[in-house]
C-alpha cells in the first residue's frame, strides 16, 4: 500500500478523537478510495480510533481488494456495511460516526436497527470529516492533479492548432477527448461542454450537431482524469473575427477571473474570493449575467469542497485545489467562461491549467 | 411535451391512490427525467394525486426546464426539494411519499423538520414506486433501447472486421467507442470493459496497455447510450486459434446464456430465470466459476430493476428490458461472458443485441 493512505487514515483517527467518536463507518466510495486506494464500485470501510481499518466489499472485488489494500483487514460480503458493524459486537459501548450526507434513509435505517441490539451503541453523524481532510491535497494528489491538468492543456493546444470552423460541436468534443486519451488520460473528467454561437450562452450545454461558423464564440469546458484526479478547464475563443461586444464580455470575464485568482491565498475567507470576482463583474456592468457559482474544489471528484460562494463560512487552507470560473452569459447571443484549476499554497495560487487566457481569434 | 411523460405521471397518480398517499416528492434525477423529460443535473418533482405536477430546479436550468417541460409548473430555487413542499402549505393534512432509498439522512432530516411545522402532515416512503413503473417500457423507451442496441452491435461489427492482435485493450476500447459516436451514440453507456488473456478472468476490468496476442480470449463488455437509454452487450472472442479449454468454457457459457434466455417470459418468476442459467452451468461443471449476478434491468439506467437473482420475489412483467449475462472466470487463465439486452413481451424474449453468439476466432 502506498504510504499516503495510511497517513490519511491516521488523520481521520485524529478527527475521531476530536469528535469524541470511537469509529467511523465510511460508505462514500470516493472517501473509501481516498483512505484505502480501493477503486471498486462497492465497498465500505470501518476505521477505529485505535487505528484499525477493515474494508468490506463483495465477491467481484476480492482479488482487487487484495491487490490494492493488501495491508488492510478485508471482508467479502453481500451485506455492506452491516458486516463491518458486526466486527464490533464485543464492544459494550460504541460511538460510531456514519456518513449521514451519503447514507440513504433506508440504508441508515438498516444500520440503526442493527445498532439498537446493543444498548451501549450510539450512531452519530461523521459530519463530512473525510471531505474535510480531502480539501488539503498531499504530494501524491498534487502530482496526479498536475498530470491531469497537463494532459488537458496539451490536448487543447492540439485541438486549437487545427481549423475549427465547419466542424460540429460534437466532432470537436470527440476530437478533444481522443487527444486526452492519446496523452494517457485514464478517462474524461466529465461530459465535455463544447458550445458555439448562441449555445455558448448556456452555462451547461451538451454538444450538438451545430457546426461552428465565423463570428461564433466557442466555449470549451473539459478535463482529463488521471489516477482518479480530475482537471477542470474552460477556454472561450472566437472564430473568424471578434465583434466589439465579444471583446467586451471577454475582457470583463478575464478581469473577474484574474481578480478571483489574485484574491486566493492561505487563510483567506472563501467568501472574499467570491466577492473579488463578483465586484469586478459589478464594475464592468455584467454581474447580472453571471448566474453560476464561482468555483469549487477539485480532486477525486470533479466537484468537491470547498465550494466558492458568498455564504461559505470557512477559509482557504494550504494545498487546496480549486477552480475559479466566472462567466458572462447573454441569452440568445453568446457567452464567455474562463476557468482554471489552481493549487493554493503558502507561495500563492499556482495555475495548473496553463493555457493562455488571452482572447484567441481562430479559424 | 411528448405524451409519454404525462401518461407516466398519471400512472404514478394511480400508484399513489393504491398507497393511500396524497403526493409524491420525487428526488431521484432519473425518476424525474422519466416523469418529465427534464435532463438537468439538479431537480425535484412534486406529483399530487389530483394530477398536479411541479418541477423545481436551479437558475442554471431555467431555460432548459421551460424547453423540456413547458407544460409543467416550474419553480426556480436553490432549496430543492423544500420549495416544492412549500407549495402545499395550505393543506391541513398531507400524506407525502418521499424516496427514502435516494434521499440522504441529512436531506430527509431537512424535509422532516419542514413537515413538522404542519401537524397534519406525514412523510412516508414512496417505496420505489417510480422504479416499479420503469420496469415496464413504453413504446418511446423501446424505440430508444432498440436504437442504442443497434448502434452498439453495428460498432462491434466494425471493430471485429479489422485485426485485433497487437492492439492494446485501451486502443480497442477507444476504437469501439469512436465507432459508437460515429453511429450517433449520445454517450458511452458505461466504462467499456476490454479484457484480454488472463485479464478476461476478471469480471470487471479497466482496459490497460496490454496488447492482445494470439491465444487470448478477448472479452468486450460495452454499450451505447441513445436518448438516455442504455445498451449492454458482452461478446468474447478468441484470437488466432482456440484451445480446447477455451472452446469448452465458451460452450458452457453459451448454453447457460441460452437457457436463461429460453426461460424468459411474461409472468415467469425472476428466480426461475436465474435458476435456469445456473442449472446449465452446474451440469457443465462450471457453476463455481460464475461469481456475478445473472442479469439486470436496463433503461434510463444501465443497472435497474429487475435484478435477476435467486431471491427475487417477483415475476417478469410484459415489456421488461433486461440483460442475461452468465460467465465463467478461471483466475489467471481467462474467462468468457456472453450478454444480451432483451425485451420480454407476450411474444417472448426478443434479443436486441443481435451480434452472433457463435465462437468467433479472429486475427
Amino acid at each position: 500500500m502506498p504510504a499516503p493512505h495510511e497517513r490519511r487514515r491516521a488523520q481521520l483517527g485524529h478527527e475521531l478523537v476530536g469528535r469524541e467518536l470511537d469509529a467511523a463507518l465510511v460508505t462514500d466510495l470516493v472517501n473509501v478510495r481516498y483512505l484505502t486506494g480501493f477503486t471498486g464500485s462497492n465497498a465500505a470501510l470501518l476505521v477505529t480510533v485505535e487505528g484499525g481499518a477493515t474494508l468490506a466489499t463483495d465477491g467481484r472485488y476480492g482479488d482487487q481488494a487484495a491487490q490494492q489494500c493488501g495491508d488492510l483487514e478485508r471482508l467479502i460480503s453481500r451485506t455492506l456495511p452491516s458486516v463491518l458493524l458486526d466486527t464490533l459486537t464485543s464492544r459494550a459501548t460504541l460511538r460510531c460516526g456514519v456518513e449521514t450526507h451519503v447514507l440513504t434513509v433506508d440504508e441508515h435505517a438498516a444500520i440503526a436497527e442493527q445498532a439498537r441490539e446493543h444498548p451501549g451503541w450510539v450512531l452519530s453523524s461523521l459530519d463530512r470529516a473525510v471531505e474535510g481532510l480531502r480539501e488539503v491535497k498531499d504530494a501524491a494528489e498534487v502530482a496526479a492533479l498536475r498530470q491531469a491538468c497537463a494532459i488537458s492543456t496539451s490536448a487543447l493546444a492540439g485541438l486549437l492548432a487545427a481549423p475549427l470552423a465547419g466542424r460540429t460541436e460534437r466532432a470537436i468534443a470527440r476530437d478533444l477527448e481522443r487527444r486526452m486519451y492519446e496523452l494517457d488520460a485514464e478517462a474524461i473528467a466529465f461530459d465535455s461542454i463544447v458550445a458555439s454561437g448562441p449555445h455558448s450562452a448556456i452555462p451547461h450545454h451538451d454538444p450538438t450537431q451545430r457546426a461552428v461558423v465565423a463570428g461564433d464564440l466557442l466555449k470549451i469546458d473539459f478535463g482529463a482524469r488521471y489516477e482518479g484526479y480530475h482537471a477542470d478547464c474552460t477556454r472561450t475563443v472566437v472564430i473568424g473575427s471578434a465583434a466589439d461586444w465579444q471583446r467586451e464580455i471577454y475582457a470583463a470575464v478575464a478581469q473577474a477571473q484574474q481578480a478571483g485568482v489574485d484574491a486566493l491565498g492561505v487563510d483567506v475567507p472563501v467568501a472574499d474570493v467570491d466577492a473579488a470576482a463578483r465586484d469586478a463583474l459589478d464594475r464592468s456592468g455584467y454581474l447580472e449575467h453571471f448566474t453560476t457559482g464561482l468555483g469549487h474544489g477539485v480532486g477525486l471528484q470533479i466537484h468537491e469542497a470547498p465550494f466558492v460562494a458568498k455564504r461559505h463560512p470557512g477559509r482557504i487552507r494550504s494545498h487546496t485545489a480549486l477552480t475559479i470560473e466566472p462567466g458572462v452569459y447573454l441569452p440568445g447571443r453568446g457567452g464567455v467562461r474562463i476557468e482554471d484549476t489552481l493549487l493554493v499554497t503558502d507561495e500563492g495560487a499556482a495555475v495548473l491549467t496553463t493555457t493562455t487566457k488571452d482572447l484567441l481569434v481562430l479559424d
